[in-house]
């Protein structure tokens, strides 16, 4: 039988640590490719390059996996992996490990998530990692461990057409870790702050700063379960129709305004 | 009665068309005040800066509307207006008229969209508009006079939490539009091609291109109703758990993987 083929690819670039975490369980699964940015893409949202040209660089192989960076985002990534680079179609699309959480409203803004997302959009099982600390020197070992648990049980039962995983990892020892739960988003935002500073030339200009902020009291969400020392897997869904509105709306009569 | 205060952004950047078609009717319904890109800003998706800084540009008053321009995305945009620029908070925010359709999946690469996503995120009323014709003399006479019927019920009668409006337009007159339908986001998407070239020194790039596929035959979609002659309006939500797959994911045992 032929090993499944899972390509790899993240926001951070295709230097740092997380994916290279990513490519090591990948490769114990099956044969791992991985295309990704060849410099960081830190939300960068659903981005696609549309008005600029797109380079490939294959980088080589190491320890029998395949390389490439290109001068995308991590949805030109998947794109360009997919259409361009892979020979054959991928049993199985991950992003990540990232250095950092995107669980809950991060997942709007999270280029790991995104490339996640355009894999599902195209048709493949698909699954985002994140690892709860920002730092080069986070250590994932336990996100590889977990890693490995869930890419297995996707690659054996697939995933509903439309839906990929948002999976987040505590950081945290995995002795330390309870195991796995499966979520909805918590409803948290980042409460924004502008530093205003001042150029050498006396004008004006901005760092966007802020603080997590998560109102959402639910014991069913990600927030909640990765402070319970869970790893959390939310199924997110690239429909954002908001069914629940559909027939509020429907009464509403927009002639009339 | 203080009129409403209405943030109007884009991402086809302040100098846009169809941005100025979107002030009129804002200027007629309330105060209102431009937070925009500085440039083009398509297929941005929900990008915002986090590893650069930000530039804001009074630019003057025209008619009564203060303009500014950001060096920002459109979500950047966003959230420089309501916590830098806005001396209240804004009643409304729409973001549009963009050239060209954000129906279907487009939703999910769409600037316009993300600005108005990040404005619902924010807990305001907020509102996407987008003309199915990309050409920059576009005619916008018809996404006016819908517009103003949108913006006047939302004022009135405000949205429900969490969700936010993609409405799209067709190319048509006034006359020749059947009127406004609800409907749920198609589930089409873009089949994508590279178009691969040699550079002058004979190395490779890539161009993204391709064409937007329905495969959706639903009656109940955007799509449809563009293609109908209706103006489209599909409730958007940031929350993107696939609430139907919950149940069945917590049926498997990932621990056994």
């Amino acid at each position: 039988m032929r090993k499944p083929l899972i390509l790899v690819t993240n926001d951070d670039g295709v230097m740092a640590p997380g994916i290279r975490a990513l490519v090591e369980v990948a490769d114990k699964l099956g044969d791992a490719v991985v295309v990704a940015p060849d410099k960081p893409q830190s939300g960068m949202g659903h981005a696609i390059t549309i008005n600029a040209t797109l380079r490939v660089n294959k980088m080589g192989k190491q320890n029998g996996t395949h390389f490439y960076s290109t001068s995308g985002t991590p949805v030109d990534c998947v794109k360009l992996a997919v259409h361009e680079i892979l020979k054959r179609t991928p049993d199985l699309i991950v992003s990540g490990v990232n250095h950092g959480s995107n669980a809950s409203t991060n997942v709007i803004y999270s280029g790991t998530m995104s490339a996640t997302i355009e894999g599902c959009m195209e048709g493949f099982p698909a699954i985002g990692f994140s690892l709860v600390n920002e730092s080069i020197d986070a250590d994932f070992e336990a996100s590889k461990v977990y890693a490995e648990q869930i890419m297995k049980v996707v690659l054996q039962n697939g995933l509903q057409k439309g839906v990929c995983l948002n999976v987040n990892i505590p950081n945290l020892s995995t002795r330390e870790i309870e195991g796995i739960k499966v979520c909805r988003q918590a409803d948290a935002k980042w409460s924004e702050k502008f530093d205003k500073r001042k150029d050498p030339g006396g004008k004006p200009y901005y760092w966007l700063t802020g603080a997590f902020e998560n109102q959402d009291t639910g014991e069913d969400t990600d927030i909640h379960a990765l402070q319970h020392n869970y790893v959390s897997v939310v199924p997110v869904q690239y429909d954002l129709t908001a069914y629940n509105s559909l027939k509020n709306l429907e009464k509403i009569d927009f002639n009339a305004g």
